[in-house]
């Protein structure tokens, strides 16, 4: 048995409870969790495989000629078909055999375009589509104990990079090599790679809280967002820290502080029961009320998996109760044009009383 | 004017040729071709934002509240608008003022479930919702002299990135040791990244062309394909050269040998005029020839710009016509299950009369 067969047992199940026949998985991580073939896609236009799941019987792996070995070695639960001439002409041979009346698909990760010969499709042979949006990934938001192992190791793996990477850094680096420098150290360090492109922002581009690295040389006494993630088998870390190269003035101080309380704010209200809209508001609050609400534009936090991004997310949105299990970042905010930005990230999994934190370091954050 | 204005002015032309009001632009790369807001997004699932672009009138770019400053800065043909509270309620808002009688959508990058709640709005609205697949993109097709310059830019500096790292390699290195070298000389000689990540397979893991690095160790006399591209300002360079090190075997120099004379095959074949189809078949035929047909299951070669994979596409599914000004890769391969795999890839700007390639490198092609 491998860690993909109870998944697939719980998939099934559900499938049969909702009266669906078969399964489309069409999102990456959705695939490589199911079915453990790790390929990833480049862009949605680009897909490595799709998996076609039967609610009983054996689960197809359907991918190109290029992956065929890759996917055979990953995937043993799977029967890999290889399509020489596109999805479609495969799938149209499957519903022949397979006979699906109603095919749940996801309908968050198929275009419109290809919907469109979906349907069609599935029109000429009588199958009914059901569109789900996250089907597998309500499986995915509660982590098993091997899943909170590697994501505990890749925070503690970002940790000990940040810390070592931070040690080289001298006010005159610029952005880009102070990204690439974290990025390296990654890789040196047994990293599979980045979770998404290191965020390092200086100053006044700190106030672009989703900065690319530019070629801006660091500034001693300015705030600096380094916001960072990397992957170990599929499984992501983010953590983000707001350092000063030499002495920090007393606004960033202040603001530093302002952040850290709104986290631990959050950290605080995060618990199993109640929901991310609560979380986020408890954090909020606290911005709000030293007059900067308006300089936190963007949610709490969110889910972190196979994504770097899932759910749950911490925001007004998200009314539903959190769960013990689930991995949710906490990453308060405040940026102000002109002059520039403070976050502070960790990540903590859900717990019956309250959250366990997952980072460790504290560079910056007992101001 | 900014280098925007005149490809805005062209849609717009064609917009109102087909008799729609306005386009809506959800597609990275097409939105930082029609307005240089160079943002990238993090999947399909995290736009950094859309045009509205109306066929008369000043076009709109949506974004969120952490992309405002960037999107003023760097999009001046656009009026730059922030949706605090996600992208529909915004869209409401301005279909109630353009009033957008036929719409314009991107049915290839819009998701199923985006697109349905797109419908409903347009249905409350009276808007009439036309799907495209490919309205940037055919503009996109043939290049600037100011976009062959930067896809020429990005080709030189891959050739000495790829001269510079393959003189340090050496027997015993790992795949992924490779992988990283490069793309870290990459950015050291000034790239803004790679437009993918880097291909390393040696031996055996050739046999797979989408192979991810491994931590498999190098050995003399094995045949390593290394397949990467770089990025100047959005645009991509495509290139793979199969390299041995120490001295190749006879199987693999004769299957170098075969690869070549497909490539030059293909090479010869391609001008304005021809189709994909055909530039396909001519390299294919050479490998068929030999007897290696069922070892080359993919396309021939794909075009570049902003997209490291775009149109046109030198597979049998193209029968259009290529143009001055288009650019493509010409990249045979033979991969043997078991044993490996050879693949040589140039990239090339069609002519009137045949192609220029804008390699120089030879690394293992003179064989």
């Amino acid at each position: 048995m491998t860690f993909t067969t109870e998944r697939l047992t719980r998939l099934r199940r559900r499938l049969q409870r909702r009266g669906l026949d078969a399964m489309l998985v069409t999102q990456p991580e959705n695939r490589r969790y199911l079915s453990g073939f790790t390929a990833t896609d480049h862009g949605i236009n680009e897909s490595s495989g799709v998996l076609l799941i039967p609610a009983a019987g054996r689960p197809l792996l359907l991918t190109d000629g290029r992956y065929r070995l890759q996917a055979e070695e990953e995937a043993p639960d799977f029967e890999v078909l290889v399509y020489p001439r596109g999805l479609f002409p495969l799938l149209r041979r499957l519903f022949n055999t397979l006979k699906p009346r109603r095919l749940a698909f996801e309908s968050h990760y198929l275009l419109h375009s290809v919907y469109g010969r979906l349907a069609k499709l599935a029109a000429d042979k009588g199958v009914e589509l059901v569109a789900f949006t996250e089907l597998v990934e309500e499986q995915r938001l509660v982590k098993s104990s091997a899943e909170l192992e590697l994501i505990e190791e890749a925070v503690r793996l970002n940790e000990k990079v940040f810390a070592q990477a931070y040690r080289q850094l001298r006010p005159g680096i610029s952005e880009q090599e102070t990204a690439w420098l974290i990025e390296d150290t990654m890789r040196r360090s047994g990293a599979q790679g980045p979770s998404f492109p290191t965020i390092v922002a200086a100053g006044p581009n700190g106030a672009k809280p989703h900065a690319v690295p530019t070629a801006r040389k660091i500034k001693a006494g300015e705030p600096v967002i380094i916001d960072m993630g990397l992957q170990i088998e599929g499984y992501c870390s983010d953590m983000t820290r707001t350092v000063v190269l030499g002495e920090p003035d007393d606004k960033t101080l202040g603001l530093l502080r302002l952040v850290r309380r709104a986290q631990l704010a959050g950290q605080e209200a995060l618990r199993a029961g109640v929901s991310g809209r609560h979380v986020d508001q408890m954090a909020r609050r606290v911005i709000a009320g030293a007059g900067y609400g308006d300089y936190f534009d963007h949610s709490l936090g969110h889910g972190v998996g196979l994504n770097v991004h899932e759910g749950p997310t911490l925001s007004y949105r998200n009314r539903k109760k959190l769960r013990p299990g689930m991995v949710v970042t906490i990453e308060p905010g405040v940026y102000l044009p002109g002059w520039g930005g403070v976050r502070l990230e960790n990540m903590a999994v859900v717990t019956p009383e309250g959250c366990r934190i997952l980072n460790q370091d504290t560079t910056f954050l007992n101001v």
